[in-house]
């Protein structure tokens, strides 16, 4: 029923460790028309007869599901990305609701994020996403099952996606405009790099500083070209660098 | 945080086969405040090792489970009661979505039924409740795991509480008006018993034309003091009876 939308949504597991869990996230991606998962790193068999049991009809999903080693890899062609977190953490950012961030995903090649069941993503693994969400719950007991959690987001994704249609003819989301965040990636770490290099950063601090670096340029979703533009500058530092201090790096 | 609304809301599970299915549900639950778990003829140990793993810190809510044998008795004390369904079976009535008929339950004493993992609540079931939802999903795999069926809902009791509470000052509910769901389901036992007794009603034929009267009556959302009104009637037809016909029941 359901044309495109939602379909180039990837639902990434970081470091999952039930396969009891992993295999329930693969039947409601197919209840809810997702089917492409990316396990980075995981933890448990996700081929195994646990997951498969969970699964039912949604085995196919686990035997095409992507493993990689790293969350940009997971990103790999991604314009955009939502990670979920369960507690406020130190998070200088705004957690928003799955109703309505996740809208935001559709119609784009895009990543939903989730971390491991018991210590969800660290600081740095959420810094990959562009957006965070939250799924409010009981102050007495916050903390959702993987499973669970991802069931209500891919049911928000659909209900997106059922309300999107209702509202057709839409303008459709330019897909050109925004960077993959591997290029956006890279960026940072180029610039990661001269800024380590000229002494802006020191080693020990590198990490925080270029979270505020990265909230700065995800709040603007740059453009492919903006990227381009932004990469050209730090070569040219590169460039003067070697050129007036002799370094040739 | 929130003061009440869903705590009269109690989860009822008709012959939940699965312990660990069982077990997801007392942790979202406890999720998203509800504490009241009614398990109707319950097809496995819903306190062994399985289910208190994955209930983790909802534990409580497995021990403190009501167990009974029927759905009346699940409903005892009730005002308002939907049941969930997969499929549209034959059910000559609307199917809606969890978002627009949840929020009906709130601040009432009120069940919402979930059927068995595999063959959901047949027709007979489905009747005890007053409006039913399907939560929509792709054609291709319609059906969810009972858990995650669970966890949508009761993640849209929360999300309709939360929403309650951004518009209140609101009118409370009138607790009294409408009819608890026991002494409206004695008046139908009592209606059908005396429509069988006249022969308006065949054996064979009595539950699919009840249906018919249920249908009628619980869209009226009766008040006590109508189904008092009702079941006088059927007892003056009964007194009529005996005293017309000879009969003396």
């Amino acid at each position: 029923m359901l044309k495109t939308g939602s379909t180039q949504i990837r639902i990434v597991l970081v470091e999952a460790q039930g396969p009891l869990n992993v295999g329930s996230v693969a039947r409601i991606m197919k209840n809810m028309g997702l089917n492409h998962l990316v396990l980075v790193n995981p933890q448990c068999d996700p081929y195994g007869a646990e997951a498969r049991k969970m699964a039912v009809h949604g085995a196919e999903i686990l035997e095409k599901a992507t493993i990689v080693s790293s969350i940009p890899e997971a990103l790999k062609g991604c314009q955009r990305a939502i990670a979920t977190t369960c507690l406020n953490r130190s998070l200088p950012t705004h957690l928003e609701s799955p109703k309505n961030s996740l809208p935001w995903l559709l119609g784009y090649s895009a990543a939903l994020i989730f971390g491991r069941e018991d210590r969800g993503l660290t600081n740095v693994e959420l810094n990959y996403a562009q957006r965070f969400v939250r799924i409010q719950a009981n102050d007495s007991y916050p903390s959702l099952n993987l499973a669970q959690a991802v069931a209500i987001c891919c049911y928000e994704l659909y209900q997106a996606q059922l309300n999107q249609q209702d509202n057709s003819p839409q303008s459709q989301p330019n897909l050109d405009s925004e960077a993959s965040l591997d290029v956006l990636e890279a960026y940072y770490q180029d610039l990661e790099t001269i800024l380590l290099k000229i002494g802006y950063l020191y080693p020990h601090t590198a990490s925080s500083r270029m979270e505020k670096f990265r909230r700065l340029y995800n709040r603007a979703y740059p453009s492919t070209q903006e990227v381009a533009m932004l990469r050209g500058m730090i070569r040219q530092i590169n460039w003067a660098l070697s050129n007036y201090y002799g370094d040739d790096t």
